[in-house]
């Protein structure tokens, strides 16, 4: 197989997400008293289930792949390949019966991501991406996956997780660049992204984030004609400094790395 | 007709709640120039033909009766029934592609709302309020429309639109309630009000609300099992102070009323 026939991960990729989406759904809007807090609450269970039988697809078809989820740890850390697991990206959107949850699974080649599926699993939305290749975008709901064309922060749509993300932000440049943007919405973790790469918002700016939250984005991104990178413009690292900056349009990634850093 | 036979109003609020999904799906996530503002972006267009088309239905069904909605404004005031519409509550999940906004259909007879609708045109769901039953609730992704017992502030899962909306409380009490509420999620319009009568939220209290804006969820809510009210706990008047306040739980509610007036 050469460096870049991805088809056969892809093919693996989209049985996982297909798999995942079986086990999640169920748990969606499923009735919870206020007092089963703790460990088997069904966002919990839906995280695991699927963090196992994902895991379980990947024994069986690529048992040489390395495989990282949050809830059962690290496999196999020296292949070249290594998928990162994250089953439901978005937690506080699933527990409060919001649709706007995702999986995430990314697959590396040597540390870079190549292949990357955002999968919302009630609504059916999925986002593909694979590296060279325009991203693939189904959906009920329809759109296509091309970023929209933005040159200027002072007419773009700003997107963040929470205010409360932001208090861990490395300085207070996010606040500038909230004050300069067009217009700024609250909420969306993995899917805002899916946003982004559907035209719909312009810009993301976002800190705190673990490689199995951004892996899967960035092919997505790319493949849609967008940007995304650390908040200092250069490329996300595993062992980076936990800043994701995404923009539909060069230019306007540019203005915000500018701005982040305080050059203006 | 007795005072409390509302079944031929609420034939026609569905017909209205029907008719507006027509109008307002096709606009929903169109491709748009960041540079196309102002009067006739998608969601311009999708409000004021819903409005439209829903002032034309209560002028066929029901022409004594009074309208108010925001693009064309007031007709027939001093009827003893009057409609509020509010199309596309939650312009901002509009135009950044998230299918969380709604339609609202208020009656309100004697200044009092009496029958409530909350229609999410994309994903189909549709909330029904009438005073005195059950509140219904129709959505292929499930769930019941009944408030969850949640007795303790502690325990309880607040949302609110957005940290910009709580800049204009009336006072800073809010922030009080936000520290010692379980958990805090941001993002919602309608929609949250929706997911509180689903018991998957308990608390909201949000400010700077128009009778459009509440009106509809009142029967909602109250029909749910929930209680909703100003910050004060007074019942929601036309002409009060535009804040609101809803529970699952009525001794959430009561909590929150302490907190929100500093008595604790």
């Amino acid at each position: 197989m050469s460096d870049d026939d991805l088809t056969p991960f892809l093919e693996v990729a989209t049985m996982m997400a297909e798999a995942a989406r079986c086990v999640v759904r169920p748990w969606f809007r499923r009735g919870i008293s206020v007092s089963d807090k703790a460990d088997e609450s069904p966002v919990t269970i839906a995280d695991r289930t699927a963090e196992r039988v994902m895991r379980a697809i990947l024994a069986e078809r690529l048992p040489d792949h390395g495989v990282f989820g949050e809830e059962f740890g690290l496999a196999n850390d020296a292949a070249r390949y290594r998928w990162l697991l994250d089953p439901v990206d978005g937690t506080r959107a699933f527990v409060t019966g919001r649709p706007l949850f995702g999986t995430l699974i990314a697959l590396l080649r040597d540390g870079q991501p190549v292949l990357g599926v955002i999968d919302q699993p009630v609504l059916q939305e999925r986002w593909i991406g694979v590296a060279g290749q325009p991203t693939r975008f189904v959906s009920p709901l329809g759109g296509s996956p091309v970023t929209r064309s933005c040159a200027r922060l002072a007419d773009a749509e700003l997107s963040c997780t929470s205010p409360e993300m932001l208090e861990s932000a490395p300085h207070e440049r996010w606040k500038t660049l909230k004050a300069r943007a067009r217009r700024m919405t609250w909420g969306g973790d993995c899917y805002a992204y899916g946003l982004l790469a559907l035209g719909q918002v312009d810009l993301i700016a976002e800190c705190d984030m673990n490689p199995w939250d951004w892996a899967a984005l960035v092919p997505v991104i790319e493949g849609a004609g967008g940007k995304i990178t650390a908040w200092d413009g250069s490329p996300l690292r595993l062992d980076g400094d936990r800043t994701v900056l995404a923009a539909g349009d060069a230019a306007l990634h540019a203005e915000a790395v500018r701005t982040l850093a305080g050059h203006d």
